[in-house]
């Protein structure tokens, strides 16, 4: 028997990002990816992707290093808050974040610090600068990625079997795709906790490291958009690692670039892809599939494996 | 406090058209549409859109006019499907369609037939046609409209509130916007009973004819697939109604034909938005609002006002 | 026997319009089209797009009112300049213009001021400012509609066979679409000087008035940035006359917008559409032809047919 | 002071490819680039673009091994054939093409055939399946990649240099891009005949075996063609050699595959760029800019220097 799963969460909300270069970081998300800056607190400035509902997508933070801090994830009601902090156990209540209620901050089996929430402040356009129309959050800014929201979010770990236990029996995610090696290890997982095919990814930290990123995804409307992206980062010097090109697994279309600080972005777009069955039957694929490529035959580049945030010697 | 809404239904999954040209409108929707023939029995032959994981996504059946038969929802696990069952008590259990197992076969309001299920048979492609990567339904037909899926449905109502409880109360679908007249009076509803941002729109029906549809719509992955669409409907002899161009309500990018067989055909895509709030708050629009036209100006076609199927005299 | 024709002029280079709101006209064309300033001179501003060759694509004058001043058109050599001047022969030399040398200035029977030229100073980027790949003029903004150069100039005019047997006559140019009346009178033409398939063009001015334009187009990449290009009019409050769409004549996708200052700008892209055929035969559209509208069904709007500048009472 | 150069040649006609395998040949450019059947003669079959004005695009013959045979290129009047045979003057007249008339027939210094022609017959659609555009030579297929016409030819040559004075001095083409190597070698050069940025283009030959054959590019009007024929080439399981990605040289959107027979064949985008300045200034690329790979970074794959037609051991 099928068995029955309550969606606790609502969606992936935002991360932090820190970052060695802020000003260098600012002004990517801003004038290259599209976004605007809603609010500054401490070493923190918060940024905003046009179709956001909520006070801010990114949360960028001066650091020494560059690397991700919290994610945070929205309950799908208070209730379920509830639920899934009774459920985990081992975190903890705080209210420490702008634009953000109370929190119930856990860190996955890898030390990623997840922060989930109910309450949530709605973004507020500056005066008069607006959308023209009432259903969507901010105004289109027609710059650089033109990204609209945050995507997914893809962690190293050296334990993703564990990660992969985290996610779907304290989050409630759903694994949609992975990498099974010849070796029966499972190197990747794709996770949804919503209708998108993957929200949540964790892949294999081949240097043993705890908590690091291996990239921050932002969703654009169309393809046309990325391949715009593309040329936008090449004429202000922003390393392009791959793409665009369409993935194998999961077939996103994407373009990978490292931004100032040194943390991987993609840009992405799954057209109309959605994964709608309740009973999705979890897509693997072997190593000598992953050995293809991507969906049309690009290599998969060398830094994909071993770039990551922060770095390690 | 926030009313938790358990999701019991994962998404619409196919549809009955009625159509007094059968062979025409098979056409339109294999060579024009791109979708493939997947199962005949008695009157009606059932097409499949390339990503649509279930059997089929359209049942065509020849008739003597046009219009809209049932409407399949999947449920989002057998135990939601006999909670919608017992809540909603006036339908009857039916196992009599190809490729779904148990139906609970009910009414809105205005009597469209709409039949919910669990037990569902993969769409499996033909031997030797199976598409290339394995986490897609299908073979990309690289044909016409190349549509991934069914998108919505939108019917006429005579009375659009008593569809609308209908859908909350018994689908727990949640209004995601809405027209509302300057007598106060809502013509139409969208309603979403997923992440899209809607699965099921109601409109007024002027004539007070009941049962009829307004259209159905596709999801395409690109808007050029549309642009492209356009061109091939050109050059087909098919009636393009209006578009392509951009709803304001909702945002959705759109093209509207007739096919041979009368029933209003949508090709939408909705780039990258979803309706992620679990709180989004239903929006209203205005009838000066409604009456500024589409996104970009278009004004509103009369037909569209006045065509729906059956036709009525 | 085919009649050989040299070619005597390369391409249209640039074109004046006169605003009465400089600034926000100069903005329109700088944050919503993507140009950028290349020079001032009196009352004038020269904007410029990404990849002109040229030091300018629009001079911008301020004025009391709106419409055109004086179309650039490029001699294929110098040899070729001196050929239409000797040829034409009611013009005069000048030499008063930013970045142009020797002028071959003259007036089409309505009146239009036409300059010849061949020297041209080469449009050269701010220090460090320059675009990544040598092969293109300037950096590519990723900023609005991203037009790429000058497309076309549309001219109303009293007399249009008048106009163009000046055309092709004393241009050289080839007429390649035209409307003929019910009346037998040809009310518009489209011409071309280069393998595009229309530079220049000529619409009757119902008005009766001399020296008026109908619009200035520029091209954009893709549909895609004429596409993003109305939500980014849409969000400015620019006035979007009609479109996006595809005209059945030329089957050019098209954008008609008015900048502040009234002049109606066309976004335009053609695909890979181009007039090879040096004996391409004239096509000529009906008028019943004309009257079902655009490529796709969109009826031409009215002020299309009534909308000038400057502005006649 | 300017050399003028009257231009004789209009543009490259169409292309004769040998195949070892004409039946999947065939289906390829028909079902996979949207080509139709035009002609047969011999073991000949002749295949036209949608848009090509001319009754063939390419003449596919069966043959022992994979290449090219005659390249068609039309003057730009009779006379401007007749000056072109008589500066030649090594080549000879022939008669006997399908829908061409007389053919001043030469040879490159490497051996590749050209022919040049002005009589040619125009494409007239089957009875009942022409165009709903009257401007366009014939239906748009809505059908694999969509190709609207020949764009360009690239051979492989032992002495580059020797070619491309052949091409400036029989064939009055303009050289607009080169790559010069580090030995002052030139490596490759594109040339062109009309207003696009290059339609005929030489490279190394690095077997010094003559007559050999780079790929043949056809254009589509979108990038997003160009993504969607990738989707069609991945399922149909034709060679997906590299990209979609951009060019560095010439900016090209490009995907090259190799039909069922072996030759590289390209689909290519070049968005509204043109070399429209009569004194384009040749741009040389280096050794070390080549060696940087393609516009977005994506390194030039082994194959594109080794693999050309026929193959040589």
């Amino acid at each position: 028997m099928f068995t029955e799963r309550v969606r606790d969460l609502a969606h992936v909300g935002s991360v932090e990002l820190f970052t060695p270069t802020p000003e260098e970081s600012r002004a990517f998300f801003v004038d290259l990816l599209g976004m605007s800056e809603s609010g500054r607190q401490g070493d923190s400035v918060y940024l905003h992707a046009w179709d956001d509902y909520e006070r801010f997508t990114v949360k960028l933070t001066a650091s020494s290093t560059s690397g991700i801090g919290r994610t945070y994830v929205r309950a799908a009601s208070p209730q379920a808050l509830e639920r899934r902090a009774a459920q985990i156990g081992t975190g903890s209540w705080v209210e420490d974040e702008l634009g953000i209620g109370r929190i119930y901050l856990c860190t996955d089996p890898d030390g990623h610090e997840v922060g989930l929430y109910w309450e949530t402040e709605r973004f507020t356009p500056s005066p008069g600068k607006g959308p023209a129309l009432k259903n969507q959050a901010d105004r289109f800014p027609g710059r650089g990625a033109n990204v609209r929201r945050l995507d997914h979010v893809n962690y190293l770990s050296v334990d993703t079997p564990a990660c992969g236990r985290f996610l779907t029996e304290s989050l409630r995610a759903r694994p949609t795709e992975q990498i099974v090696l010849d070796s029966g290890d499972v190197s990747a997982i794709w996770y949804t906790v919503s209708d998108k095919s993957y929200d949540l990814v964790y892949t294999n930290d081949w240097t043993g490291t705890h908590g690091r990123l291996h990239h921050v995804a932002f969703a654009t409307d169309t393809r046309e958009d990325i391949l715009r992206a593309a040329d936008v980062m090449l004429e202000n010097g922003i390393h392009i690692e791959t793409g665009p090109h369409k993935h194998a697994i999961q077939q996103t279309f994407f373009l990978y670039v490292w931004e100032p600080g040194g943390n991987r972005i993609e840009l992405c777009n799954a057209g109309a892809r959605l994964v709608l069955a309740p009973d999705w039957e979890l897509i693997s694929w072997t190593q000598a599939e992953r050995a293809k490529g991507q969906a049309w035959g690009l290599k998969t580049i060398e830094t994909f494996h071993t770039h990551g945030t922060p770095p390690v010697s």
